[in-house]
């Protein structure tokens, strides 16, 4: 691959722009709506060149990585769809997949064979392109998403480049990304939400009294409002019936203390504390 | 204060005894069930001196310090009882205060004058006499729950115990301070507990798809199982009511979601985001 587009340089495209560079020669073209940001991620190396106009933007490339927030995908895709070739392939970085394929058939009629869904599972607490960093996908999980449609070449393709950053490529239906991250990620952004909610809905001062733990504890609850907000409505389904099936397990909770079972809430603590250490091993 | 008694010298009983071995001259005197570990608080240069004998250990101290957990009160107050002058003041580290003085009033009849319960709000993953640090107190809430029955001096005197080493001293009513533990402490572990359990119920890959946020998220998950069980069945109402009453907050992600309420649900993070960067710019 000689040239790619990153729809949206911000840390997740910049970082995936960063690895590219540093391990192959690549050319890689910045479109935006914001030429202080493209001008910035030129400047800081992350790429070669960058576009306000979109036709210029795509000319010639291989590849379009899409890395906006999943609600401006529909925008996106109706911009690029007259200007992409059959061969060009078309990827994404959304934390929401099924979403991401629905707005695709709404554009394109039916899903792009070279659509290839992605998401990989990282990040920082800080965004923009100043804090993209080459490395940051090593290690990491990205989920491949593909449809029936979606042609074997272009899969390998988008999973090569990813694995050339370190990261390990898995493929899955997009409905079971959907529902997995709703456990180990949106669920947990929602406790974290709900719980500063019903503290300060307590009284302005019961903060004062927590302590470190709640520090880490908290910390999703700093996360981006509206990308949040996105996410919610996006994957609303899975999100709704894990956060009902949580309620389950703390009801569970409620039990045992109502009833006095102490063996049976230390054997869940224990159980909950061996899955977190033996998780935590292989971090 | 010439000479003091700690019973129980692991994390907290260490290293208040480090911080004020810092600060002022002062004899410390370890007692414990466990001969290695008191040998090896007495090698670090936690304690002066220990002994497996209470009335040793006990004669001629000014403070009783009782930095076991929770649960083993009962037993240590019975066997301090019958050895404690009536100047000594006796002292705790509980992370409940009601069932601390529930069982101080069991033990002794009624509430003595001279027993200051309190609660320093700091901690570490690590536990045991080899993590202690002197310096752990250090800015740190500690907060005291006299009843009506305790005197002002015994109050004053732990007050500045606490203070030597750094520690800010609040003190209120032990139904206010479980309340609010309740909301900030345990309920935060409760649903860190239930969130493992819910997951790993849910299959034993779904962990492999959680990323960094979960790491923070879950640490307190990593909490030792039978404190946790102790501090619930300790503080039992108040947790119930809290872990209820945050029911009612995910309640109203679940409606905002499933009504579509995009504007509802971003002004709910938002507002959480605020109150965790406000509450993390004080500490």
């Amino acid at each position: 691959m000689n040239k790619i587009c990153i729809i949206g340089v911000g840390l997740i495209g910049g970082s995936f722009a960063l690895g590219l560079k540093s391990t192959k020669k690549i050319e890689i073209v910045g479109f935006g709506r914001s030429e202080v940001h493209l001008q910035q991620a030129q400047k800081l190396g992350v790429i070669d060149a960058y576009s306000l106009d979109i036709v210029e933007a795509l000319s010639g490339v291989e590849l379009v990585l899409i890395a906006t927030p999943v609600n401006s995908f529909k925008n996106i895709l109706e911009m690029i769809k007259p200007h992409i070739g059959e061969q060009t392939i078309v990827s994404d970085v959304g934390s929401t997949k099924g979403s991401v394929i629905a707005t695709a058939k709404e554009v394109f009629g039916a899903m792009p064979e070279n659509f290839v869904p992605a998401h990989p599972i990282a990040g920082k607490e800080k965004s923009g392109v100043d804090a993209a960093d080459g490395v940051l996908f090593n290690n990491k999980l990205v989920i491949l998403t593909p449809t029936k449609n979606t042609n074997a070449h272009s899969v390998t393709q988008v999973r090569e480049l990813w694995e050339t950053l370190g990261a390990k490529v898995e493929v899955m239906d997009s409905k079971t990304h959907d529902d997995l991250l709703a456990m180990t990620s949106h669920l947990p952004h929602m406790l974290a939400f709900s719980l500063m909610d019903y503290l300060t809905g307590n009284g302005k001062s019961v903060l004062d009294y927590a302590a470190g733990g709640f520090k880490d504890f908290s910390r999703i609850a700093s996360s981006d409002a509206s990308m949040w907000r996105d996410i919610c409505f996006n994957n609303s389904d899975d999100i709704v019936k894990h956060i009902k099936g949580f309620q389950g397990s703390l009801d569970k909770i409620v039990d045992f203390i109502e009833k006095g079972k102490t063996q049976e809430i230390e054997r869940l603590f224990i159980d909950a504390k061996t899955a977190r250490d033996n998780w935590l091993k292989d971090k």
